[in-house]
């Protein structure tokens, strides 16, 4: 078989519209039985020696020539993208006008279910593809699976998906609780104990031990929101608390603080994820530190307008699933809510 | 007992000498039976009750007044770290003239062997004690362990080390194989097979279909390496794949380009480390790709003066920690040979 190209596309006739679309889900059917190829769509064919030639201009492209001339706009990425989402069983398509319906700007593919093909419509996959250096808007992930092909040429898959945050943590705040703002942590001498044990705010100072103190140390940021709801009492205030937030991170303290506070209003219990280079590691349910289960999700927080590079998001998902957590990033925009986006390592 | 405040030390009488500095390593002995205590040394004691009240200008304080008193200068984060590493039952002294012999700079505490104290001049770990907040210079680690205190007062040890990098793979390169520069990938059409199979360079182009070409994907990492010892030749020259590379992302390409090439010369296989968020994973020995081994290690390539924030490496080890691989950091200096930085997980 041989094919011809016309503008963007290759057209091939024969048996094209039986062997290609109908059998194997390749292509868009024109008039009669011929099927006009998209570029990934012909180079693939032509690898697999399905497509002998290309004509164009009157010279005859094997698959060599043909990928060679097909370089730039991220064609190569793409190409690897389909090739290997094909060799997984996968029927999809170019998500083009005339191809699929209502195509949009930021999805490359439309990947169908298992054993289905563009004729009976329903949709497995919304694929974006990009290399490894390319950065990728917040804005344009959720709902997508971001395809990302490395300077080696592998390709690795995350699911993106916007989710509502939601616990079951009751807790019941005391009131103006005296404490001390010393540097970058507020000591409360003689706290109630329930704010530590059921409700799992701050640290004990002498936890370990049990000589010392009954001293809880909290962080900026749990002080920070408890004195907003005057269940803390430092003497600088409210004021002084973020100021010394803002003192040793700047404007990420803010966006913390406001995640911080969204997952507790929603009943979710956050405490700090450093040991996995996140901001939180949450828990949805705490009714007693003494039995704590498994954090189910890291959290990390962003500007809403944030672009990711792939590679720190390989980092954060690849952590986060081998620790057996969600990872969820908080776009945190400049006036509206906190938006939550969950990142997962697919392999379709 | 009471202690009482000379300059920056706390000093005890009594029985302190015996008490304190012979039974249990505080301080550092003075004329008679006195004892020197450091700020986080008293601090602990007064925690413990060991010591009631150290008196200051009349004043007598109690752990809460002295602690409060002493904040600034990084106190409160090195009294978790001296306080975390007593709980795990060792001895340890703050690095100062009179403590111990040769302190260094950029070391707080050095900690005994556990059941030694500073009578015996062995030592454990020197220890730098931070918080998560504080960037620490590269040229800073190596020998040392940090403690980094994380915003909700828990620490994190990590041991750094400079290491060799040394494997055991030999590889026969061809001669000035043909291939095409393509966007950020070169590929060879026709390549030796062992190129691929025995020296495991590239990716190939068709390798699960069993159909298609023999066309070997390379980097261009890899291509760059091979182009400049005449293994691979592309029309637009080594230059051509450099221009290439710092096109796509600067001066990074240099800096992964050296480490890259150090490491196939101690006979190391580097990879992509995409997946793991990192710059290469690396195999000591490959004999041939079918029976390929565990990759041992994680490389991140950085600049010699780089800066590390303590979150960073958290992500880092814990990523590498949880796939049982070395985090290695390779230092890359503007002219001399590249070093290597082992960071390691540590529990005291």
């Amino acid at each position: 078989m041989h094919g011809e190209r016309r503008g963007d596309e290759v057209v091939v006739g024969g048996d094209a519209r039986q062997r290609f679309y109908d059998a194997s889900g390749y292509g868009r059917p024109l008039e009669g039985n011929e099927v006009a190829l998209s570029r990934v769509e012909a180079a693939h064919l032509l690898l697999r020696g399905d497509v002998e030639t290309v004509a164009d201009a009157g010279e005859r492209m094997g698959f060599q020539a043909f990928f060679a001339d097909s370089t730039g706009d991220g064609f190569g990425v793409r190409f690897l993208v389909y090739s290997d989402l094909r060799r997984r069983g996968f029927y999809l398509s170019p998500a083009r006008e005339g191809w699929v319906p209502d195509p949009a700007e930021d999805v490359d593919f439309v990947v169908y279910p298992r054993g289905k093909g563009p004729q009976e419509g329903d949709v497995a996959y919304r694929v974006r593809a990009v290399g490894e250096r390319t950065a990728v808007q917040a804005t344009d992930l959720g709902d997508r699976v971001l395809a990302v092909v490395d300077e080696e040429s592998e390709v690795t898959y995350f699911e993106t998906e916007h989710i509502d945050v939601d616990g079951g943590t009751e807790t019941d705040l005391p009131e103006g609780v005296p404490g001390s703002l010393l540097a970058d942590r507020v000591l409360l001498w003689d706290p109630p104990a329930d704010l530590h044990r059921r409700a799992f705010y701050g640290q004990q100072l002498a936890e370990r031990e049990g000589v010392g103190t009954d001293a809880l140390q909290l962080s900026l940021l749990e002080a920070a929101y408890l004195a907003a709801r005057g269940a803390v009492d430092v003497e600088a205030g409210y004021e002084g608390i973020v100021d010394a937030g803002r003192n040793v991170e700047g404007d990420r303290f803010d966006r913390r603080l406001r995640a911080y506070a969204a997952l507790r209003e929603a009943g979710v219990v956050p405490k700090t994820g450093f040991k996995f280079g996140a901001d939180f590691r949450t828990y949805r349910e705490v009714e007693d530190v003494e039995s704590l289960g498994h954090s189910e999700r890291l959290v990390r927080v962003v500007p809403a307008g944030h672009t990711f590079l792939p590679r720190d998001l390989a980092l954060d998902v690849r952590l986060a699933h081998g620790v057996r957590k969600e990872m969820v990033f908080a776009l945190v925009p400049g006036e509206s809510d906190v938006e939550w986006l969950a990142v997962r390592r697919l392999t379709p």
